[in-house]
């Protein structure tokens, strides 16, 4: 993969991750808790941003975050090691090659996992050999093709597009939050229910101005920037317009819109 | 305004209306509802596909219900005696020149309206004059820049294009939904909250492939083909596959997504 892109490697994505996590807890990760005794899988479990909410919200169930990146894992030891939780063991791992038997998890999360795989489906349908009969899946992930906003831009339209290509290159989807039906379906999970979870932001929500369309959203934007014009995707001063145009959403009168996704589905 | 493309004055159309409003009653209406005896202005009737809606929410309610056009407050008139609901009255006005005093309604209701006119703001801002100080206006409109589906097709996207500029050449916005906080603190309105309402559709729900992708807004766009051509903005094939990929997305493993905004604002 490309690490000019991929989320968690530095100082500046880790902090942009932690304030994406703070805003998004409640919209993302409310309505997920495992039961007492409960085994559970976090499967790409990165520097451990969403680690942290989810032991904390499943306090009594045993949960195993792993990670391919062993550096990732570390970082994750540490913020649940800061949090004063446990209940959490972690393990440098591939999705595809885990080691674990079958039937090994209860539950299994995966979170802003599959947009950067080349093969989600099959990643799904991996997992799925080390969940229990009747146990559940919970996949959430963004799309960037939901992104939209007032006033509309052009040049916002193709910095995002930016990022899309970028991840595209590098194997993976930055559009796949749609897809989350489709690809538990093939996977051969039952019961599936996917819940949007839209984010709308208004200058009556400063706290999302802040949060969210700023240091989340065009943060992410403008971290690719050298690789975007790099790689002569775009021009650097249409890049730099379609910052600006996104940065012009969060005035008084602008608007931004985007939407995660959020699958549970059923071995 | 272009008859070809708007809504509400043919069989099928006020059918397709009449679909798109039980599907959606219970997801952009069950929060509205009226104190008894207060008095309620809803501006832009059409032919009733919502006023029977507000006036069974509100039955203590005193409603007021308006249109430009004779044919449409005469239909939505039948459509509300034949529910049996003797406590909406009917006018055929222009909304910038009402024939009403200032400050003579409580609460104004505005729904698939804005979205038609050349100047939306200033209707927000003439509407005001006829609300109470205190009062609220409520308003629901789409956005089809927040359609998007699985499989993503450009020729999709290219159909749904051709309904967004003939509504600009009619002087409309097919995308307003997304603008409505900006309008109403334009129009001098205050405490505004917008409430973005998501259809998603898989086939997991089979009564909103049928009654949202299929019977709403894929027979919207399939009722622009003829305009469309006629108006060079793209060809018959390019059309007609752009309609077959819409409906590509109601298949099992197809996905499709829009959003209305719901807006209320204080005088």
């Amino acid at each position: 993969m490309n690490k000019a892109y991929v989320h968690g490697y530095d100082y500046r994505e880790n902090m942009r991750l932690q304030d994406q996590a703070s805003t998004l807890v409640e919209l993302l990760h409310s309505d997920t808790f495992y039961p007492a005794g409960s085994r559970v899988l976090e499967a790409g479990c990165g520097v451990g941003a969403q680690t942290v909410t989810l032991a904390g919200n499943s306090p009594d169930a045993l949960i195993t975050s792993v990670d391919i990146s062993g550096a990732s894992v570390a970082e994750a030891g540490k913020k649940v090691a800061a949090a004063g939780f446990a209940h959490v063991q972690f393990a440098q791992a591939d999705i595809f090659n885990l080691p674990f038997g079958p039937d090994a998890f209860d539950h299994i999360f995966v979170c802003f996992v599959l947009e950067h795989l080349a093969r989600p489906a099959a990643a799904l349908h991996t997992l799925k050999n080390h969940l229990r009969p009747g146990g559940t899946i919970t996949v959430i992930e963004g799309d960037h093709g939901s992104a939209y906003f007032h006033p509309d831009s052009r040049a916002a339209r193709q910095a995002i597009q930016c990022q899309v290509e970028l991840q595209r290159r590098a194997g993976g989807n930055a559009m796949v939050g749609r897809a989350l039906y489709p690809m538990l379906l093939s996977a051969g999970y039952g019961a599936i229910r996917v819940s949007p979870r839209m984010v709308y932001v208004d200058s009556g929500r400063p706290e999302m101005v802040e949060g969210f369309t700023k240091k989340t959203f065009t943060a992410m934007i403008e971290g690719v920037r050298e690789s975007a014009v790099a790689s002569g995707i775009i021009e650097p001063q249409e890049f730099e317009k379609g910052i600006r145009d996104l940065y012009r959403t969060t005035e008084p009168d602008g608007v931004f819109c985007y939407t995660f996704f959020k699958a549970i589905g059923i071995k």
